[in-house]
């Protein structure tokens, strides 16, 4: 008989999987995948095998011999790139190499939050944000955004609110360029203005600049950790989606006062050191030419995938297009329950992020959806779009119009 | 002026870093770091040039395209290997690919410690895993070992007490082959009484093989979990010992009712996929031949570190050769204090792991040290233990003779 664990385990663990992984489903819209053929397979191969053969035997310590903070060449690449694409200055010792940034979010939360602390986000956010901040009991307050970004004036008054109710939030976590989901970019202005009233009401900002290397349309402003001289902007970043996400490669970037006492939370012996040492040699040289083919090849299938939308749910679907990454944010008309319509579309595969696990307050997300157009080929992103319009028309009778015919009002 | 973080920081955080990493001390006899020749750099740097030009494209997705639990032919190989070496059949969904050992150990924690729980372990034990169980509030409660491993009838004694106060341990945490620190090896015997004796009590196991493939005296007995019929003990391993830290892959082993309930709780993106790829081709054909020359190389560097406690320290150094891996557990006489030895031996290069740090009640481990000799040469564990003796005698008077000299008495 199989032993029970059951009533041996820890209270509220999230739902079980129900059974191991059979692949992905035919239309994959969800998920930071990215490009395959974008991978520049014969140069990290190549790369590979001369940084193995050269210093592979540092492979037999933790850290590479580099201590905690990561491979000494990747952090020179990283702080070089970030003076040159973010107008961002700082020193290897202010960097700190994640497994990916998931872990620099997992590291700064740890750091900062108990049950009952509030967090200021934008109102549509990254999901894996949000759920890690609710997993810990945190209370997040979503700020209006347009396609500037975050509202200024909304965060004004949510701060003035919080601090009459005798309430400091513990940080205020937005990712100023090429929003997710929105894909919007936080002006400059808007970016002083944000710095100025977070450090009126004393509370830090973590900037979290994941894609902000696949920028394809307008100039990247400084990040908003450049504009501060307080060190009151935690930073982190990624090669996930500059490079590829298999690398589990991230970055945080905070001044000594908080990288000092991440460390000694970061007890994971450190993040996989081939894969620092292979994006180290090659992103020396090859990123910048890298990240602008990647982000011509983004921009094609992102147009691709607007131009799929426009055809098949013709003014149904609302969304602006956005000014670099991965996704689109769409709005569909008020009756579409996109948490509904995902678990449908998922049996019949086509995978899509429902609006209410992408948002701050579910309510707001409920007709929303964000589609990722980086992985799937061109094909998949016409025939899937296709395929997901005629599932909502049957299910919900929108799109009225669609597939350049007009559909049946059910 | 910089911006003031302390008073939003989360309360009983570890004590901050001082400073960055600036180097390892002269004489590193602490922590995992193993033979740096003995790193097959060559042959990897090969496989990586072919894995990465023949599979690279994969690594533009999460997972590489084989879901959560890892890389389908390093599963298929672990499941090979497990079955060899460890007489320990599992299919390749009981498996689940994990960022070193560590990960399996805040996984399986994460899932059954709430604060106040009990969790039994060696009394003598690794470190990291006391030190994890303590944070989160857990009750550890040591087992006596001997040259044989854990003391069955301690444990029964143990058990039976605990039952009288109505207390259920959540599992007992067991490192049953090249014991960490002892270097015991449990018997096949004591395996079966163990599991007998767990099971009547209904408390799982959880084993850490971690060190096992790096056993060079007598025969390996089979895995706890293979001597099971009722899944109740969770299993892992890691390539850390085996063939590099730096590489940061773990595995933890165990019925889908554990990895199901494991894996949506693993929110860490997947782990490192080109070191799961190199690693996967390299093991599946040269593994064993690896381990048999790694072992020979480290049971050489043991007789020198053996050698030279005997020399430096005498009759006041006492230990038991290993049976496998890369520590030596040595016990000083009573007034030793090992924990201002190591801060004082810190300051003039020579890092060691004190006792107290090593063991469930630091007061047992307090003349107590564990040696690494992995990673030094033969010559600095030479120099280093000399100096160590050289220390301890000036600050102890221990030991008396020592150098092949006999020291004066202070």
């Amino acid at each position: 008989m199989p032993f029970d664990f059951r009533s041996l385990l820890r209270p509220n663990l999230p739902a079980a999987s129900p059974a191991p992984f059979s692949g992905y489903p035919e239309f994959y819209f969800v998920g930071g995948n990215n490009d395959a053929d974008s991978i520049p397979r014969k140069k990290l191969g190549e790369i590979a095998k001369s940084v193995l053969e050269r210093e592979g035997g540092s492979l037999a310590s933790y850290g590479i011999g580099h201590g905690p903070q990561g491979y000494g060449p990747l952090r020179t690449f990283i702080a070089d790139k970030l003076e040159k694409r973010a107008g961002l200055k700082c020193s290897v010792d202010e960097i700190l190499v994640t497994s990916g940034s998931l872990q620099a979010l997992d590291l700064i939360n740890n750091l900062f939050i108990e049950p009952g602390d509030t967090v200021i986000a934008e109102a549509a956010c990254y999901g894996g944000a949000v759920s890690r901040l609710k997993k810990l009991g945190t209370n997040v307050v979503g700020v209006d955004l347009d396609e500037d970004g975050m509202c200024m004036d909304h965060l004004r008054s949510i701060l003035g609110d919080l601090k009459q109710k005798g309430i400091r939030p513990k940080f205020i976590y937005t990712i100023p360029t090429v929003q997710n989901p929105s894909g919007s970019v936080l002006t400059l202005e808007r970016r002083k203005e944000l710095l100025e009233i977070a450090n009126s009401y004393a509370v830090p900002i973590f900037e979290d600049d994941c894609y902000a290397d696949l920028l394809w349309d307008g100039e990247r402003p400084p990040a908003i950790r450049a504009l501060d001289n307080t060190g009151s902007v935690i930073y982190c970043g990624s090669f996930s989606k500059s490079i590829a996400p298999g690398f589990r490669v991230g970055y945080l970037v905070a001044d000594w006062s908080i990288i000092g006492q991440v460390l000694p939370t970061k007890t994971d012996g450190g993040t996989g050191a081939l894969e620092q040492m292979v994006l180290a040699e090659y992103a020396t040289t090859d990123f910048d030419q890298h990240v602008s083919e990647l982000s011509a090849v983004l921009k094609d299938k992102c147009q691709t995938m607007a131009d799929a939308l426009e055809e098949q749910f013709g003014t149904a679907a609302e969304f602006t297009l956005p000014k670099g990454g991965i996704f689109i944010w769409i709005t569909l008309p008020d009756q579409v329950d996109t948490s509904l319509l995902a678990q449908i579309a998922l049996r019949e595969g086509v995978a899509i992020n429902p609006g209410a696990e992408w948002v701050v307050n579910p309510e707001t997300g409920k007709h929303r959806l964000r589609l990722c157009f980086a992985s799937p080929s061109k094909d998949q992103i016409r025939d899937g779009v296709k395929r997901l319009a005629e599932i909502c028309h049957r299910e919900t009778g929108i799109p009225m119009r669609g597939g350049n015919t007009t559909r049946a009002k059910l």
